[in-house]
């Protein structure tokens, strides 16, 4: 059970970023620039970054949302699973792979990124901006994970659930929707 | 030396919020509304998360800067370095304490945050949205360690550096200036 009340029908961050909207606005916003802007990574590399992250803070809703949403993103489901758990065998180019080594890093703390780790993403053509994004998506979503943990939100058995929730999120992105998350409410 | 290329008078987060003003943006206003937005938590309490969150990461860069903020808008030194090493004997209430621990247990991780943690709040009179404010406070400064430490920003060693930021955290907050942190160029 949530640590405070929050509506039932919106398990994990959903139902915080609708029980304090003020604060989500710039939550959102963040999100939505750092993920969906115009950047050299692509949309499926920055959520493989939200998913790896998730996975090493344990947060089961986050994880299986940023995978899902990878998943729909990259148009296969073994990308998303493989970088969480052997990032070195994962199918994904030599950058890819230094930048998600990168965000593991930084799940584990600022101090666990080393310089050899950024000199191999560099090598591989990774540029200071790309660096940059990287870890601040890193960090936010260390944000997110202990925001949806921290306040012990539900995360759904149900993959229909984040298939859902992934639909949302390729379609609209971050953005507050008019309709809030009244689409999940159930009928 | 820092793991991009950042302006070398502007240490820590400083240079990190001017490298890219467009995410430093929802950033800087998610901050001033949770630090410095109308609130039951004093200004000093939510400095305090900042400070604690910020030493369990062992980001020295941003627990000196709060810990002189915390100082400056409490009036003492002892309470901010009280907290951080022994909590239960820092100079605080009850409630505050009760805060404290729940955002030293978010910088461990989400699921470290305890249904007992909540309840000792709870029951010295931190309501709901207290305990909300305080881990997404807590969960924002592990964000910011990660971002200040994961890019290896400089952490300068003189007291008085910290002194100056935190009097412009007191006096502006997290606004961005117009002349950004042009102050702080050496002349």
């Amino acid at each position: 059970m949530p640590h405070i009340p929050l509506e039932e029908h919106l398990p994990g961050i959903t139902g915080l970023l609708e029980y304090r909207r003020d604060s989500a606005a710039p939550i959102r916003e963040l999100t939505q620039f750092l993920l969906r802007g115009p950047n050299t990574l692509t949309t499926g590399e920055r959520e493989l970054i939200a998913t790896v992250v998730s996975h090493g803070n344990q947060c089961r809703f986050c994880t299986a949302a940023h995978a899902a949403t990878a998943d729909a993103l990259l148009g296969d489901s073994e990308t998303s699973a493989c970088v969480r758990t052997d990032l070195e065998n994962a199918p994904v180019g030599e950058k890819t792979k230094a930048l998600l080594l990168i965000a593991k890093l930084v799940q584990q703390g600022g101090k666990a990124v080393t310089a050899d780790a950024v000199e191999r993403a560099r090598r591989a053509g990774a540029t200071d901006l790309e660096i940059h994004d990287t870890v601040l998506i890193a960090a936010l979503f260390c944000l997110y994970n202990r925001y949806v943990d921290g306040l012990a939100t539900i995360a759904p058995a149900a993959p229909e659930f984040y298939a859902q929730l992934a639909g949302r999120l390729v379609q609209n992105g971050y953005n507050r929707l008019p309709q809030g998350y009244d689409h999940l409410r159930k009928p």
